[in-house]
């Protein structure tokens, strides 16, 4: 396929190369920032012998590809496409997105053809990653398109799924407990270690191992703590010892372990 | 050393073979479940060519051992005190138990020479893990005792605090935060998938990397989501989608995440 990509920041710096390793042609890189542009043009075309267009006018993008890739942040989403769609129409071409939060019918208002094409993972622009282990979702206007989007996807990644906007979500609300709520319990507890003059390396081969049996274990199975023993002594002394925020982020989370410890576990 | 190991659980399972493998002698495991004892000791005599006794009864414990080691659950730490006193007296062995909650004055009360010797990890019987890499605290009531289990501490590990009774309690909350609570994201993560017919493994690449990157960034520089981006419209989202408990949880840790953003990074 002939691709465009609008955006050249950092999902964009992961997902340029990845469709240029499958053997698509990357047309035109388009970004507000021409150099963020014109640098990962120069990356494809010296590592896949491509002749890859640095642009920083919408304006300019071809009307000849067969995708338009919009690798940007969710806000600016629509005003892409109301520019995009004075370029190149409505009705003939795959528009896609790249985001989790912004539903299809973004998009289906200006592109009769439109898919949202969305990676399972955080990217960052200095630290390029490899598509084959990132859960990739699919959503799609029509059969075509998915058929099209799906094909993409599968070049790209081993584990792709059909979506619908209603299930991204419930993927981005699993995504924030598992990963944005996780990475805030790790910053509560460093503070805790703070006040205790310990280093945060002592709590680093615990992480390591709460993060790795989740791979093979269900997590209600595997909890464990003062919570799911019951130990009221325990969390008392502890509620005593935090400030108001962190007691309420204590309460909750306990009376949530507790909720799902059965009878017989205690 | 001549070491009497008093359980034969979760940790003594690991903790009685770092022992004899760092060349000390096991004189007696005892354990109320006789058989958990006789394994442990049958391990280690065929293991290191020592002849390490079982017994079901601490008033068989010989008197002639260098270091008493209690690693039995906390609420029974005292009792198993209170038997052990009677048979070895108060002033001339060193007693310790292997507890993070427990004071060291719960063994101050009947022994002279006591210390806390804390391993920070979780321990499973069918798993024995090296100490290697696990932080061992050390608490201790006299110098004498603290230098003798500071040396036996080193031996098994690379990573040895002395600590008081004080810190391990705040080391503790740090281990509830940074493990078990999330466990608990974890959890209710995976109850979100569940509720859009979505599989777990989607979230584990994300789970990975996020308890890798804390290994060298600062949690609080490493927060990403709708918190730190101040996306009050995901957010709001969000919240109309949870039931009540997981709502407050929502909401503390958010609060959390938004209270630790400078307002540059928003």
């Amino acid at each position: 396929m002939q691709i465009v990509v609008i955006g050249a920041g950092n999902l964009a710096t992961s997902l340029v190369p990845a469709f240029a390793r499958c053997g698509h042609q990357i047309t035109q890189v388009v970004s507000r920032t021409l150099p963020s542009a014109e640098q990962l043009a120069l990356f494809v075309s010296q590592n896949y012998s491509q002749r890859v267009e640095a642009l920083a006018n919408i304006a300019k993008v071809t009307a000849d590809a067969d995708l338009y890739v919009l690798a940007v942040v969710d806000d600016v989403i629509p005003l892409v496409a109301a520019e995009l769609v004075k370029v190149i129409g409505s009705g003939k071409h795959i528009v896609c997105h790249t985001s989790g939060s912004v539903p299809l019918g973004t998009l289906l208002a200006y592109f009769e053809h439109s898919a949202v094409f969305y990676p399972f993972q955080t990217f960052k622009k200095t630290e390029p990653l490899l598509f084959d282990d990132i859960p990739l979702f699919v959503e799609a206007t029509d059969d075509t398109t998915r058929t099209t989007m799906l094909a993409l996807a599968r070049q790209l990644s081993d584990e792709v799924y059909v979506s619908t906007s209603e299930q991204l979500k419930r993927l981005h609300i699993a995504g924030v407990f598992a990963n944005n709520f996780t990475n805030c319990m790790y910053a509560i507890a460093r503070e805790q270690l703070d006040r205790a003059g310990l280093p945060f390396s002592v709590l680093l081969p615990l992480i390591g191992k709460t993060a790795t049996k989740v791979k093979t274990i269900n997590p209600r199975d595997a909890q464990t703590g003062p919570a799911s023993r019951g130990d009221t002594q325990t969390i008392n002394q502890h509620l005593r010892l935090l400030g108001e925020n962190e007691r309420q982020i204590y309460e909750a989370v306990t009376q949530n372990i507790i909720k799902h410890t059965s009878s017989d576990e205690i």
